[in-house]
């Protein structure tokens, strides 16, 4: 599963694997020379790893090929002390400005010596004494166990560079002095650098970082184990950070270039993370002069440039599809099969039901847009369908903002109605939701004839119906009488009418009471699941049941039908031919009921 | 049009109105008071503007009460140097990295003096004698126009501030002597102190911040006039300078915790941009000891929480709703009505046709998962269609992907199929695009069926189709004679039969060339607008024509039919009682053909 390749056919493996054969050749720079671990390195090993949030790991080249972590821990280390600590303690010991100077700049702020941010090694240092642990041994094991969260695998460290780190950390040992000076870092200062040193030896490979950087992006969880390491804030707050300050001096040229969180080490490791996207690993030795690798930058680079990853990247307002389309009047009416008089009221009022369809990630701009139509409704509109049913994610501020809508709406009088399969409950709180556009529709219906003094609810015997209005009464009872009664217990289902055969089939329903309901078949489910429904008064021909679409009719409440088979049609044909001639040209669609006592 | 408030139910303005409120009685601050312009300005002046990328102004409080832009100037004069110039020039004269220090830093780039970036006064005064123009009066006129095409109207300068600010601005004059000094300014240093002194002493009001904010988060077209002020990627240039320099030596904690990108002023103003959402404007004239707008500040912390509009904001990926579905096998099928040997020869082949049901903005995110889906069908899968008809905003990475998908496709014997009604030509290129899935999927079969030695478009006569299998041969004139003949040329149309009354309406259509499909009412277009299509061989009956979903009949070639009427059906039933009791019973949807010469 995990670390698993995907065969070089694969598109994006291939993509990866075409920007590092452009850059191997690219043999500028030279690997870290201050410890003799770094600086014996091939200096052509060249991996490329990308992490999915749903955790699929893509890599060209070396990306299975330990190295030690070194300045890639920083953010992970900052992440696990938030965890620990909290943003304002942290905040509190260590700065979150860039500094403007190299990785391992001796600048401190000015007046108070606090270190500016976590991404340079004097602020790293604090940040990894403000992880959780008594001792210097319990932090240690704090940091690498956080970091295997965070790569989803137990982690090793490199003793040798460990040794050599700390023989040779001169510089950091008087950071760390004038640190603890001032009064940022605390406790022995030695053991202290001892945690920061092991911190920097632990191994990890090109996938590893696609791992761990994805696991930022995603808002703490790891995608390959599904663990969650740190929460969402604090996974936003370590990207802000790295956005600003990941890659010391070159921060603005990076922000400006590539545009994506990302943090580099000496080892020749650069990590990126997309927020909500992916993480990118990259692992090439030769470093330029400001200490990140050449072939890291340069795949950077590249990516962001050929895919348009950049956090900026400019949206032309003229080229976002979709305008959501606002509907009313006529054409939107439900497929619930209605009688007449209930056709006629729904007619007489075609703007008091507004309907709004909505497609795509639901965002500000989408959200600011369906405000302004609502807020342009006709004074008379008691009904304001949303449909979501086209809508991907939705952003916070589009839930709020629609909350909002709910709300004002009420306030005028009008109700926010929902059509949204998913049931985001966080925008339902001032609205009524339904799971499809046809049962929004249909409530709103109803709810628009019932404050118009018509009762879509109420039974209509065969009797009072107009299905025989004009008959003569003497037609009356045979016509009557050729009818079958069929009750259905709410939540019983029948067959639909066999479409297939001319003969032996009921030719016609009529529903007395209750509700019954069309439905397609649920496999596959590509087209709505309910297709149309019917109530009291509704008089249904084999027409109404189109075989791909009418798998199933479906009793929504209880339900008292009367049927004519084809059956008892011929013998009235033969017993009463003036009955037939007259119900061959009836009106069935929505007959009109006549409420005789 | 222009900067017409919305009236005070719309709920964004009164989600403006209740930050404002909320943040009215913060009075901490002061004025600034280097000149006597601006300490002599109301403090409880408070506007907070929003403009939307569709142009839209939504304002609250002092919304058009004109103040000097002051160094809220400094993005848009980066931008107009950078239209003039191009970015390699300018960042020949001017780094892009946070100073870590305050705006009037005199500190510029060690060794070289060069200023570092162009958010602060020194990098600022270069900018704007980067601007086209041979003299300075060319150079603020140009200045002048730029800032006016971002705020959608003529601007104005305000003399009085500008002849203060001359006279006091000796620290900007230090710096840019420093920088004349150093080569980085050239020209005439008390004339381009005059150009920049005459930038800050612009008159704006909020509104005007919130359109040109605005005009950068939507790549540089201004969403009032609808004019394009700069290109898209200058426009992303300075985002991403903003988003690291654009708030000084708090620019680190403003990533952290407002996450946008942003620029504040001397007089109180504070813009920010969200790419590809809005622009905001807010004007509180008292200011905290870094120089910016105390109730600014808090306005858009305000915003950011509550509305989570922090660019880093984590993405739960658990949370994200709508996986895609993909589909395969018989519910797969599409509508057309197919004789019975041609729906064998597809049930024999459930997955050589694949469907992908995608909803949502397509990302990187949703791009990866449909090519592990693809790259993981089956070695039989001849078509993979990709139903787009859900998808709102396509990225350029998700293009991209998919683009390289529709190669490899290729590559490996298969084809990618669009059903895209949005016809997006980026993707199109290795794929066939069809304008709904339906269409899609009939094609897919069509060729599927093809490659099996079935021709899908082969006219089947009446003489030699199944509907008489196994009728007597005595039968069979009288069942053929009741047939009529109707011809309908390519494009024309009929009225489907008329579901409401059982008697005098065609009760059997079968099609023996061409094509036909069955539309619902285009006006509305809730439902899709062809329903279903049918070829030689099919047989349909009035269920087939459901009332709601078939307002019209369109041959789409030059189709030949053949119609029996119920009245044809009775004269038979009279004359050859036996033939009509063998349609009766004849099984009609989809009519096995049987080629008899």
């Amino acid at each position: 599963m995990r670390h698993e390749q995907r065969s070089p056919a694969d598109p994006l493996t291939a993509l990866l694997d075409r920007v590092r054969v452009r850059l191997r050749d690219l043999d500028d720079g030279e690997p870290a020379s201050y410890i003799p671990e770094l600086s014996r390195v091939d200096p052509d090993l060249f991996g490329l790893s990308l992490c999915a949030l749903d955790g699929q790991v893509y890599g060209s080249g070396d990306t299975r090929v330990p190295f030690t972590v070194q300045s890639v821990s920083k953010p992970f280390v900052f992440a696990l002390a938030l965890a620990d600590r909290g943003l304002p303690e942290v905040l509190a010991r260590v700065g979150a400005e860039p500094s403007g100077e190299a990785f391992n700049s001796i600048r401190l702020e000015p007046g108070t010596g606090r270190p500016p941010n976590p991404m340079v090694n004097a602020g790293a240092i604090v940040t990894s004494s403000l992880v959780a642990g008594d001792t210097p041994e319990a932090r240690s094991t704090r940091i690498l166990d956080g970091l295997a969260a965070f790569a989803g695998r137990p982690l090793d460290i490199d003793e040798a560079v460990y040794a050599s780190e700390r023989a040779t950390g001169d510089r950091n040992r008087a950071l760390a002095y004038l640190m603890h000076n001032a009064g940022w870092l605390t406790g022995d200062v030695e053991e202290q650098l001892g945690v920061y040193f092991r911190q920097c030896s632990v191994l990890v490979t090109c996938d590893d970082l696609a791992v761990m950087h994805a696991t930022l992006a995603g808002g703490g969880v790891n995608p390959v184990t599904g663990r969650r390491v740190v929460a969402p804030r604090h996974a936003q707050h370590v990207l802000a950070v790295m956005a600003t300050c990941g890659m010391y001096d070159a921060s603005g040229q990076w922000m400006l270039k590539v545009g994506m969180p990302a943090k580099s080490g000496v080892s020749g490791a650069i990590g990126v993370a997309l927020p909500g996207q992916f993480g990118i690993g990259v692992f090439s030795p030769p470093l330029e002069e400001k200490g990140n690798s050449v072939r890291g930058i340069a795949a950077c680079h590249l990516l962001s440039d050929q895919f348009g990853l950049h956090l900026m990247r400019a949206v032309d307002p003229q080229r976002r599809p979709l305008p959501p389309r606002s509907l009313h009047g006529t054409p939107l009416r439900s497929l619930r099969h209605r009688p007449r008089a209930q056709r006629a009221a729904l007619e007489a009022h075609p703007d008091r039901i507004r309907v709004h369809v909505l497609q795509g990630d639901l965002d500000f701009a989408t959200a600011e847009q369906t405000l302004r139509v609502a807020h342009e409704l006709a004074p008379d509109t008691g009904w304001f369908v949303l449909d979501l049913t086209r809508v991907g994610r939705v952003e916070p501020v589009a839930a709020d903002l629609l909350r909002a809508l709910g709300t004002d709406l009420r306030g005028r009088g009008a109700r926010m109605v929902l059509a949204d399969p998913d049931a985001r409950q966080a925008l339902s709180r001032p609205a009524d939701e339904f799971p499809d556009l046809g049962r929004a529709l249909e409530t709103c219906e109803d709810d628009l004839l019932t404050s118009v003094g018509l009762d879509p609810d109420a039974p209509v015997p065969l009797s009072v119906c107009d299905l025989f209005g004009r008959a003569d009464e003497r037609l009356r009872p045979a016509l009557a009488e050729a009818f079958d009664t069929l009750h259905l217990a709410a939540g019983e289902s029948v067959e639909p009418p066999a479409a297939a055969r001319l003969g032996d089939r009921i030719v016609l329903w009529y529903v007395e009471s209750g509700r019954l309901a069309v439905c397609a078949d649920a496999a596959g489910a590509v087209s709505p699941l309910r297709t149309w429904s019917a109530g009291p008064g509704a008089a249904l021909t084999p027409a109404d049941f189109p075989a791909r679409l009418a798998r199933q009719v479906l009793a929504e409440r209880d339900t008292a039908c009367r049927t004519l088979t084809a059956a008892a049609l011929a013998r009235m044909r033969t017993r009463v031919p003036e009955a037939v001639a007259f119900l061959e040209r009836a009106p069935l669609e929505g007959a009109e009921t006549v409420h005789r006592p």
